[in-house]
């Protein structure tokens, strides 16, 4: 894990679990979403009021996702957000989920890219200055 | 069951249940949803017509629902949708699950009043026409 | 909101919304179910504990949930758990959710019966000591 | 899409959608699921018995996916399955997703790996014969 990966805690919940005890896959995709957010609001960009001023929104258009090890109930999970490619209408995250603590054992390692795009039109629109100057 | 019950078959994946083995208690509103969205089909309501031409969407504004047996991973249930009152302005749905067989145990039982609104301003609508001359 | 209730943060992400634009209904069910478990957490109960060392998990089994107002993406809500009847193998949980602070506006109140099970055989269990001593 | 794909239809519900109106990235990774169930169904192996019965289960290693249009609200998808490699505990499945009809628009792909493993231990496990035979 980098020094510059912002990091997000996610509580494992019943909601989040599957008949196998374990976390139902697409919900590790739910879990870097969290932190992807949370990391863009440590940057000063409020989804919320991006839509409503700038009609802007983020649509992941691409996931690559490896599941390493099961992450359980209850078990308290530590999700990273870092640039991996800072495009001009889209965004490279390189993601990792680990158990415990943020230097715990590696569970799951993603490459998300999220495209910024028009709300109204779903049309691809510049990334927010607000991201361009701290990830530059 | 009513003779007049509306039914719906829901299977049950692995995205449904729970570390428990058996269905995660808020996904039975999930597939009550899927119960109405199609009973509403069935009697002419396309509700992407609806919010689109109309301006109009449905909002659970209550849902009354007793869990009495567990459904588990891989069987197929059959929802039921009728109305238990029809208002100006919203809809008591009576609502019943049941296991294997439109006829086989009652897993689940719900009532769960929807609201019509104006997707633009939340405010309450007159319920769509059709609903109303079908189930008057 | 009541001096004794256990109150916890939730944060609405994309996850959570739906295309009305708001909280899909069925997901304040999962919201109070983080409450309650983060509720017998501060009372020292951990629920894998619960069900790795002695078998014991718990279920939902009614649920009567008034949305009041719609919580829309990205705001910070507030829900509350605080015992409404303590039974012999079941709990009464009254639960609130207030929006931007646990003072705020209430948008959703509800009653969630909670009945402790053995996990291997889902029959009725005792109540964990630890609740009882607290909330007796 | 091959001639040889299995093909499973599938309804985006309220349930599905997020706050863009379209549907939520990590819900395409639940309706791949539910294809790839019913391919195993149609292929003789029904998930709960081998669960029972025989101490197995899948699990996702590795999902690859590429989110090309956005899904809408109400609409009918069409997910397919379709062996890309079968090996002695996993398979690599291929994936599409089309709208409105088996050659309609294609919104969605993806490389799923999914793992056979012991229920009990989540060690890797031969895949089930049956699978084996059909897809050999």
């Amino acid at each position: 894990m980098s020094d510059k990966a912002f990091t997000w805690p996610v509580r494992v919940y019943y909601e989040d679990t599957d008949i196998g005890g374990i976390v139902y896959h697409a919900n590790y995709l739910k879990f870097m979403e969290r932190a992807r957010t949370e990391w863009f609001r440590s940057m000063g960009v409020e989804q919320d009021v991006l839509m409503r001023d700038e009609d802007t929104l983020f649509v992941v258009v691409r996931s690559d996702v490896t599941f390493r090890k099961p992450a359980r109930f209850n078990e308290l999970l530590y999700v990273t957000a870092s640039a991996d490619a800072v495009l001009r209408t889209n965004l490279m995250v390189h993601q990792e989920i680990r158990r415990g603590s943020a230097d715990g054992e590696l569970i799951c390692t993603g490459i998300v890219r999220a495209a910024c795009l028009a709300a109204s039109t779903l049309k691809p629109r510049r990334l927010p200055a607000a991201l361009m100057e701290t990830l530059a």
